[in-house]
């Protein structure tokens, strides 16, 4: 049995609340200009450990081990859904960056300007990074483009990216990119990987080629490339999956997406909201942001800026409190890594094991042991007491 | 999606090295007459344990919690593989353990040496161990005999131990015991277990009985009795898995021969290959044999020998260095175990976890912590940065 499927054919209501603060990005590595440490080990964070005195401590693996995860299927195993299983491409991801939560039978594609010669050979695969103006200008041009089929929308990203949305009846996304991923070479066909995907790649090669003569005789970001083609895959919500009215506050808007695409409200303030939701997701970005650039010591003044607001959690008093992160940043890498992610667990329910910090040392040994992301679903609803026993 | 073709999918190539360095049978059990600690625990290892300071610890369980491994599925598991999707039978790794690597359509089957009376009935099991070179006088006797539909080899392993092959297009090894198992009993007929192995099993019997009427009249060792019908399981290489270049360093062949199914090649000497590959193999095997005689003394002196060679294999400097066994061999048990067996993993780019030294009780409490030897694989890719990013 599917795992979120077990967890659901537990799920009991009750009147126990759950708040999973996701600190994007939390867990670091050993950084030898910082005395070998981590940043959530070279920070001061006095409520976080706290806390931890009175909690459980564990390490979630956002996949598997080794394997490093992108943002998506990060979160989905955070909401106990088998991140292998169902997994996000990278077009729908990039429209729900935008705030675009796509219909299920929407084709969503990551679309790049690029510049290529007289030969239509790319020789910019970024077009220089355009300013996100000159790309709203050039999608400006491809408006009147008709498909037959099937209706398109165009969004701009940022720099030369954008977001090529289609809507229509049985479409399908099992489509290669046309991004050769390499300067020298022309745009390729869009290429169906199945038969039930032909309609669809003819439809897009009709796109590309209406838009590459409506870009051409431009200097740069004169032609273009598609990747990720994608659909949202078919996700349960939280209400249906574990009988919880979920909400999240979040900042940015792929993480509003992800949270939407669970069936979760977006809040701009959590406790007004209080009374009306079973189970509240927290997202804090900029953790996993300084880790990406490489900024450890910023990274480390925003795991301090968080445990200045603990207390404000801590006092909603939540049935359950949880927090960890999505997947590890560290600043040593400057980018999402495959090492586990440290988690703290604090229920009048739980086994206090004698944590006395909420560090990636101290949390390697706690009493949760290391467990894969999509099971810290069961562990908070389980501390809520909202599974009901499995067998007689 | 199975383990090994997601790590498949995600692998890519740079430059940087991995050692892995497998102590046969490391793992140890509490011995009563060394004040209860492992070998592990009793030797001296200075050098191992300088190590674990700047590394990360774990254990890995060769198969699954209470199993104890064959050296097969024990190896299998650290290169990645399912060990029990992927199983090698007997007669497979008995012809690699001689330095036979079958090809994919061969059959292979342990044979034994036994005595029986004149009804044909087992008298002694093992035909009194004869030594080896008698072993190859009556394997001389049955090399005229010819078989329908296929070729045969017969080699002499050790003893009364011998390797059947059979060679031919369409053979099948889905063929029961014909070893009765005990004293008092004749050797069974071949026995197909399934319609597609009825053909080779109806030429196994006519071998056999080719091979009885050569051999009466013999005093001892006068019939045979094969078990382990299996063919080479069909095993992606390390090449076309993990884009990896491999190379093993081991003495004896059955190791050899394992590494060689999953396509590495067979050196000599570390250092002077240093540059031509990816990925390192290194076997040592004596820790194992010390533990199947029981002695406890041994095995700690080979521990430490070990250690003696630890500061080579740090100066080549490779990306990622772990050290762990394929299994645990404790002299209080003269066997294989099902005891984890204690892990250590050296990278510029792990989590140090505090462990101030290497043995099972501080690697039990490692960061790392008890994971199937399956994922070694992805955590040695992973921390030499050749694992993509799995989803946007």
């Amino acid at each position: 049995m599917q795992l979120h499927k077990l967890y659901s054919s537990l799920a009991i209501r009750n009147e126990n609340k759950i708040v999973l603060l996701v600190i994007d990005g939390l867990g670091g590595m050993s950084h030898k200009d910082y005395g070998y440490k981590t940043e959530l080990e070279y920070a001061n964070h006095p409520n976080l450990d706290r806390l931890a005195l009175r909690g459980t401590t564990g390490m979630l693996t956002p996949i598997l081990p080794g394997v490093t995860p992108g943002s998506g299927p990060a979160h989905l195993g955070l909401f106990g859904l088998d991140p292998i299983s169902f997994n996000i491409g990278r077009g729908v991801l990039e429209a729900l960056g935008i705030g675009i939560v796509p219909e299920p039978t929407d084709v969503l594609a990551r679309g790049n300007f690029c510049t290529v010669d007289e030969e239509g050979v790319i020789i910019d695969r970024r077009a220089g990074r355009i300013p996100t103006h000159i790309c709203e200008q050039r999608l400006a041009l491809l408006r009147d483009v008709r498909l037959p089929q099937a209706d398109m929308e165009l969004h701009a990203v940022q720099d030369h990216r954008f977001v090529l949305r289609l809507k229509g009846a049985g479409l399908a996304s099992d489509i290669d990119n046309t991004d050769p991923g390499v300067v020298g070479a022309r745009p390729k066909p869009a290429n169906a990987l199945t038969q039930q995907a032909e309609t669809t790649a003819s439809i897009v090669n009709t796109f590309v080629e209406q838009a590459f003569d409506r870009l051409k005789g431009q200097s740069a970001a004169n032609a273009l490339v598609l990747r990720g083609f994608s659909m949202l895959p078919d996700i349960p919500s939280f209400r249906e999956l574990y009988r919880l009215r979920s909400a999240a506050l979040a900042l940015y808007p792929m993480y509003k997406g992800l949270a939407r695409t669970v069936g979760m409200d977006i809040l701009e303030c959590l406790e007004t909201h209080w009374d009306q939701y079973d189970y509240f997701f927290i997202h804090y970005k900029y953790t996993d942001s300084c880790g990406e650039d490489g900024d450890f010591l910023s990274k480390v003044n925003h795991i301090e800026a968080v445990d200045g607001c603990i207390d404000s959690l801590i006092r909603l008093d939540p049935a359950v409190l949880a927090i960890t992160g999505d997947h590890s940043t560290p600043a040593g890498l400057k980018s999402h890594s495959w090492h586990p992610v440290p988690l703290l667990l604090v229920s009048s329910t739980c086994r206090m094991d004698g944590s006395t910090a909420f560090t990636e040392n101290v949390c390697a040994r706690g009493a949760l042991g290391n467990i894969e992301s999509k099971y810290l679903m069961g562990l908070l609803l389980g501390h809520a007491l909202r599974l009901d026993k499995f067998g007689a």
